[in-house]
């Protein structure tokens, strides 16, 4: 471990802890982070360009946490909080054993377990868990949920809609109420619901109006920030404070971002970088105007796996 | 044009004819063109593992479309209608400038100038049209009716949660009728509604039910198949008749692309071959079964590209 790199627990900068979703939703969880650490520094990054991620194979999405991981820690990141549902599900532990040896200085943490946590603390032994299709597909969530309480029963049903009746803003809407009564059917019975998507939370009136008033109605984000918390009395190496700075990352439209992002975050966004993948990389793409009309771009060698943006 | 490849109009074998869309939703297309080229082979190619296409940036949608006609070719095709409208919205010309030098036997067809041509057979002055946000914000149904046109005012609209919805299954919902609804709002005036998007014509009893009886709802797909049959008039290259034969190809489940295929095909499909993404090209992927659970796979040399499948 010669070579530049600083052993454990004498690293005295700060640490930049990374928050990667696959679009605006991790914001709601970056929300509640901020909150319990106001003078850490954060960086975001939306994969809003290739969102959603919940109807994506599991390679693919292999693929793009590998890219995000990397660039967050080519930005200085040592700790990563994977906030989507469904890249946590399938591919955390493949990102934690590829770049995050037990030796190093990293690590990328998920949102599933602390989630399973807090619903098996509410429950009496039936939980429901709505999400998209690859995190139900998954079966992590009943998983964890059964390695801490054997006993309980656990409903899970996907709800592919609803993350995008959220992107479009209509939340508070018939359709939106529609969507989750339908969702909810094959849920009879559960007495705590796991939302399983960054994006849920936002249709919390949908929910309570939809269930018995007796079902808690499970958000795991602010209980991503208090295990976080207690994670880090356990490994003192990331506690160094920064300054409270945020910054933010994302592959799709960076207006569009801002003006969704600001929904989510509950407060203004920074101005939003934008980078794209560029050789099975995520790269600064700076000044980017999407074209209007046909597009035509030179012929590029396809050589170097030809999925440049 | 040595070389082996056969000139013009001597070819005699069936002329294949490649389908692509970013999903299930231009195999209502292909629907039309197997009623109208009963005895023409055709190779579907639905992209449903990286659907949907409608938020994404123009060049990741480049990169699609190259992957896809690339494939096609290697098929065998010298034919490829884009059933896709974002697709044929933004990358055609590309496609076209790349793949079809006027001197080769390789063409490549979209759906908008049909769609186009259609609605100003069908109106009076004022078209609507609802697609996907990246059809939208390409101008390229508003450029293709002026031209046709010029005098005629078109009012256009991005619906993204309307595919989804057929994808799930609820066009026949109050989920749909809101969205519908809620979509048409900004369509005030219209006396013909273009549907911009493969999957449209699902909704068709929606969008009746919210529109004046006065206002004409098109479908483009008839008239694909209807300008198709005009095109090979013109082109004696591509006329030669096949044996009826149908493949499909897609890059998803193809559990979940029987299933849903079977509904925008109108009739059961054949055996739905899978392919991926492989470094930057698509290859076939057969036997592949999606992993439950967490997935760990091997870490890979990132020169070649690193996205591969």
């Amino acid at each position: 471990m010669l070579g530049g790199r600083i052993p454990w627990g004498v690293r005295e900068e700060a640490v930049l802890i990374g928050v990667y979703d696959s679009g605006y939703g991790g914001l709601s969880v970056l929300r509640h982070l901020l909150a319990a650490f106001p003078d850490r520094d954060f960086l975001y990054l939306g994969d809003s360009g290739r969102a959603p991620y919940g109807g994506r194979d599991v390679h693919t999405l292999l693929d793009f946490g590998e890219q995000a991981v990397e660039r967050l820690f080519e930005e200085g990141c040592r700790l990563v909080i994977v906030a989507c549902n469904t890249m946590s599900c399938v591919a955390l532990r493949h990102l934690q054993r590829h770049y995050c040896p037990p030796e190093g200085d990293r690590r990328v943490l998920g949102v599933t377990i602390p989630a399973a946590e807090a619903a098996v603390a509410h429950s009496a032994g039936h939980i429901g868990v709505l999400a998209t299709r690859r995190t139900i597909a998954s079966g992590t969530y009943p998983t964890e949920i059964r390695k801490l309480a054997p006993g309980h029963r656990v409903t899970s049903a996907a709800a592919p809609l609803l993350a995008s009746i959220v992107e479009e803003g209509w939340e508070d809407t018939d359709v939106a109420r529609e969507a989750v009564r339908r969702y909810l059917a094959p849920l009879a019975g559960i007495d705590t619901l796991v939302l399983g998507c960054t994006h849920y939370p936002f249709l919390e009136d949908a929910f309570r109006a939809a269930l018995p008033t007796h079902v808690h109605v499970l958000d795991p984000a602010p209980h991503v920030a208090l295990r976080l918390a207690t994670w880090m009395e356990r490994h003192p190496g990331f506690v160094e404070p920064g300054s409270g700075r945020l910054r933010v990352l994302c592959t799709g439209d960076p207006d569009a971002f801002v003006a969704h992002g600001t929904r989510f975050l509950g407060r203004p966004l920074p101005p939003v970088e934008t980078i794209a993948e560029v050789g099975g990389r995520l790269a600064p793409r700076e000044g980017h105007v999407e074209p209007r009309g046909q597009v035509v771009r030179p012929k590029r060698d396809r050589a170097d796996g030809g999925t440049a943006g």
